[in-house]
């Protein structure tokens, strides 16, 4: 099975803190490394943590707060320094041009590879992503100004060929891709062999959904139904519930509903405030509604 | 005496290291907390080092290379959500308007204070700070684009009354200040008590100057002769002499040079280059022209 790991690179949230560092993170999936937000001080995470810079092929951008894009000046200067070449994509709501374009104009003739934007639809779910083997969406998160949360989601792969029953039955290579693909086979004798005798279902796709920073918002739950994994902001203990609705975003216990409410898999809470030293209460508050809850932590990787 | 103490925040060049932040340090003068430079994760820094960004009276920018800059949206930001007031004063070449403006107007309502733009001089010295106690210059050096120095210098102080002397000769409250001047005081019988008698010198004036980025410039000489301390970037060892007058950087023998031209009395060195581990061999070419040399290193504070 190919990787698709997730690395958190920050799961702070406004105010960075000794403990924790602004909203980052990577996703590698099949020999391809996505970046989602990008706080200050990502590129030095992505040096601590020895990922490997130069493979990154886009970045997603959940919103234009100064804790998820502060990193981007930095990040895009280090790329062309060392000499990318390849277009760096930039999914992002379309005003991150007042922040970037005086950056492009202050790096002019320095600047190594072109940034393709692609902007983003605040209003509805959308694929912005697709190749071969897996897409990515982004979908309405509930925020104080247009945020998307993204899906990424491997597609349905084709039947494993099993070797020994190919070779069993001596059956010529013209015929595989259509056996992969469902076909029976039938032998110079006139025999059926039926497509479940030759071949193994593949693995079931796996999905990963980000969603931060939002407040609680059930009108979610649809776009991440049954996912792998759910990273969801949890910025607040269950005792600042009336500030998480003023501020637009959600407690550990919230988190955790939407959780249950989805069918994930399994949970991973981030975004701390800054005036938590320690998380146990948060992630007390979310196991309780969620068992299968775990903080996200610097460093951390998560293999589905 | 009242302190005077430079920390290092950032101590590397342009590529971030796991070693090395981008530049960045703070000079702690008669209570007041000033910041040469503001690499990307300056805030972090601060954070780490437990310095108290409250204070903070006033920012000098060398120049407008990323390394020395990228940090300020994400500084500024904070200051903002921590609810400062005071006017931040920043002292950099026009042209950073470019990448603040765009920052200002997407923090907008936002902001909890102003920024106070003080254009750098790129031609000649000048006295850009100045207060009761001391004062701060900057003044040209030698780099890719418009560079300047600064120079932190304290004042002359009056000279220090001896307590007992005051007593002993029965001297009214309304001469002390005048004897702080260096006046001589007549006592009722008509004694000439000469000022010597009386008061101390004061502490000699405590300077730092701080060269960074720059080509071995021997011009700057008169502006730093004889500082207690000056910072001089190192970016190369002495084999890539040639790459360090290219990129117009100096090897570390080459700052050592400027500080034995200068009669310094310290060296502390920095800007190293991504691409050494180690310094020693730094610090060992260096040592070699001018002994009283020293590495930077983040976290270090040297105090005056």
């Amino acid at each position: 099975m190919t990787r698709f790991d997730i690395t958190i690179l920050g799961c702070g949230s406004a105010m960075p803190t000794t403990l924790h560092n602004p909203p980052s993170q990577l996703v590698e999936l099949n020999e391809k490394l996505f970046m989602i937000d990008c706080g200050e001080g990502t590129q030095l995470q992505m040096r601590k943590y020895k990922t490997r810079i130069g493979k990154l092929q886009a970045l997603f951008i959940s919103h234009l707060h100064g804790d998820h894009i502060f990193g981007l000046p930095g990040l895009i200067s280090t790329l062309s320094m060392l000499g990318r070449t390849d277009d760096l994509h930039i999914y992002a709501h379309r005003e991150i041009e007042l922040l970037l374009k005086p950056l492009l104009i202050y790096m002019g003739q320095h600047m190594s590879f072109k940034i393709e934007l692609h902007p983003l639809n605040a209003g509805k779910k959308e694929v912005i992503y697709e190749n071969k083997t897996f897409q990515v969406s982004s979908f309405p998160l509930k925020h104080r100004v247009n945020t998307n949360g993204f899906l990424f989601e491997e597609k349905e792969a084709p039947r494993h060929i099993i070797r020994e029953m190919i070779n069993y039955y001596n059956i010529p290579v013209r015929e595989i891709a259509a056996i992969k693909a469902g076909a029976d086979f039938i032998t110079d004798n006139g025999t059926l062999i039926p497509n479940h005798i030759l071949t193994r279902p593949p693995s079931p796709p796996r999905r990963y959904a980000y969603c931060s920073d939002t407040a609680y918002a059930p009108e979610i739950i649809p776009y991440i139904k049954g996912v792998d994994l759910l990273y969801h902001e949890a910025t607040f203990a269950e005792s600042e519930l009336s500030r998480a609705a003023e501020t637009y975003h959600s407690t550990a216990r919230q988190a955790a509903e939407i959780a249950a409410a989805a069918s994930v898999k399994k949970l991973l809470i981030g975004h701390f405030s800054s005036r938590y030293n320690e998380l146990e209460t948060l992630l007390h508050e979310a196991r309780a509604v969620f068992s299968d809850t775990e903080l996200a932590d610097e460093g951390k990787i998560v293999s589905l």
